[in-house]
């Protein structure tokens, strides 16, 4: 047990960035909003799984929505607060606390702003270990938890609770009714025990976020490079250096998605990159060749400071560094990859994990 | 209070279909439902509004989606019970009685279907007095009852409990959803008082429609032509007889559109009739003059046995009369104009009328 207070959000912010491979939403929106509660209602208490009673009912809150509508229109606390309170008043139990859905911009903030509003601890586990754009893409899926009964709450005070026969039926109604509502919804669902978090969730997620946050941080005091620190810290691998020569977007039925392209600097010149994403960046091409796909992680960075840089972020010019990093195990099997597997984002290529594309850190 | 059995339904099947105005789906698929639960589960009460307690809480079964889609996936009884319980159980009280929200081919026909499986009472009232494509289209929006909280349940066993702040957003987010739920949805919403029934609601609509019903089965048995007697009934006017010449039918956003074009017979030889319909029939033209638009209703009937012709129903070649009754007068002030006037419809016409627009029962 520890406080999160500012300095902390800042951190985790940076971090959620980067696991969140370009999605998510973007960070900065998710941190004023977290820091924006913890200023007003105090810091908030954080809590590892194993110190969360077994049979506590733990709610993860999320949004749902394309991240370009988020930008234009950054989520208030009381939709949040409202879908947790239809939701405790449907199931009739008091939720112990809430954690986030995601490592994501948005996503992974959310948990701390409406912790302080309501007083709850936030716990140190998600359900993916990175963001994905779909609802029922979380590892609580693989282990048949339901996603409903789950609570969709938009700005103006609309509210729909949903129950479903499995998670995709979730995912296709609840994508639907957010477009209605305004393009994103503050949503309450995935309840469950602590006992179902601890086995099914994964943990120390924000520790790792705080970390990665950090180590950018105190790289840019002592104007260093954390590039190879951040690898150290994720397992990752580096899959490209280069600079952003054309990105192509276009947001359709709720969500974000395109390709950047990539000229190779320094090691990389004269071949190129093409980064896909769809919320998210799910697949990193040289020249034809697969570096790295979903669902193992591809995150963008600064050349020079780290940083990770999100799909709206992506500018013509910028100077890059594309890593990937392997996802957490529970994807890597069947029905992980059936759910989560490039050939249900509609590539045409069977998963390879991406330590066996790269030797020594270096694409084959 | 008196008892509903086949027989009735059989009537009051007929006259919804007349007063459906080619909308609400096909009449014989809810009768059949209909007289399926009664066959199993035996005979209904019918009660008047003013046989209800007043406190009592009492909810119409309905179902929401295109008529087309209905014909090829009749409804099954345990969705509507099922949008039931989680109404009840969500509001904390029993469920008096129920009624049909409007008169229509399949949602007058479905408060039969559920009652006879829960035992409850059908109270003599709608929420039109006729049929409409939308769910804010009903009498208890203009006294600013809330179609909220209502429940949707698809035949897969997915439900969706909706809150909203005004019955338009209803609307919008379950039609969508609907959409997804494959295209029908069974609801339990505008839930309210036996008081805000009586004050509401459009009483005696079952009686008209069985009327009706009975009108056209005795002069079929005595070889007769009912619709003079029809017209006298519904206080209604003979606005054209013609037989179809062409007929447009598109389903687009969950609705049946098109126009039906009828050439004169008889006294309206060498003109031409346009019935233009969305779900429901809401517009008739006579070469270029309105003989009588929405909210009045216009009934497409067999020249021969008086019976109605749905929207799906109407065949190339067929002899029709085509009728104008007047609404409910409840339709016809400001907020019901603009609720379901012509230019609502996307019709550039301002509403007069049926009365207004006919002399002796004739076009003018």
């Amino acid at each position: 047990m520890r406080k999160i207070g500012i300095k902390e959000i800042e951190d985790i912010s940076v971090g959620a960035a980067l696991l969140g491979t370009g999605g998510g939403g973007d960070p900065y929106i998710g941190k004023l909003m977290a820091i924006q509660a913890i200023e007003e209602f105090g810091e908030v208490t954080l809590l590892n799984v194993d110190e969360v009673p077994e049979d506590a009912l733990v709610v993860p809150s999320s949004m749902m929505g394309a991240p370009t509508v988020m930008l234009e229109k950054p989520p208030g606390g009381e939709e949040a607060i409202e879908a947790f309170k239809k939701l405790e008043n449907y199931l009739g139990k008091k939720i112990y606390g809430t954690f986030p859905i995601e490592a994501g911009g948005v996503n992974s903030m959310l948990p701390f702003a409406l912790a302080a509003r309501l007083g709850l601890p936030v716990i140190d586990a998600d359900g993916m270990g990175r963001a994905f754009p779909e609802l029922q893409m979380v590892t609580f899926y693989l282990d048949d938890i339901p996603a409903t009964p789950g609570v969709f709450a938009d700005e103006r005070g609309n509210t729909l609770l949903l129950s479903t026969i499995d998670n995709v039926w979730t995912e296709r109604i609840a994508r639907s009714a957010t477009v209605q509502m305004g393009g994103s919804t503050m949503v309450a669902m995935y309840s469950m025990t602590g006992k179902q978090l601890k086995n099914s969730g994964i943990p120390n997620i924000l520790d790792l976020e705080e970390n990665i946050g950090k180590t950018i941080r105190l790289a840019k005091e002592n104007n260093q490079n954390p590039i190879t620190e951040l690898l150290r810290l994720v397992d990752g691998f580096q899959l490209f250096s280069g600079k952003v020569a054309d990105i192509h977007r276009k947001t359709e039925t709720g969500f974000a998605r395109g390709t950047a392209t990539f000229e190779g600097l320094n090691d990389d010149k004269g071949k190129t990159l093409q980064v896909h994403f769809q919320n998210e960046h799910l697949l990193a091409q040289s020249d034809g060749r697969t570096l790295c796909s979903t669902p193992d992680l591809i995150a963008v960075l600064d050349i020079e400071t780290g940083l990770p840089i999100t799909t709206e972020g992506i500018r013509y010019g910028a100077r890059c560094v594309v890593i990937g990093i392997p996802c957490n195990p529970k994807w890597r099997t069947e029905k992980g990859i059936k759910t989560v597997g490039p050939r249900y984002f509609g590539y045409d290529l069977d998963y390879v994990p991406v330590e066996q594309l790269v030797i020594n850190g270096v694409a084959k």
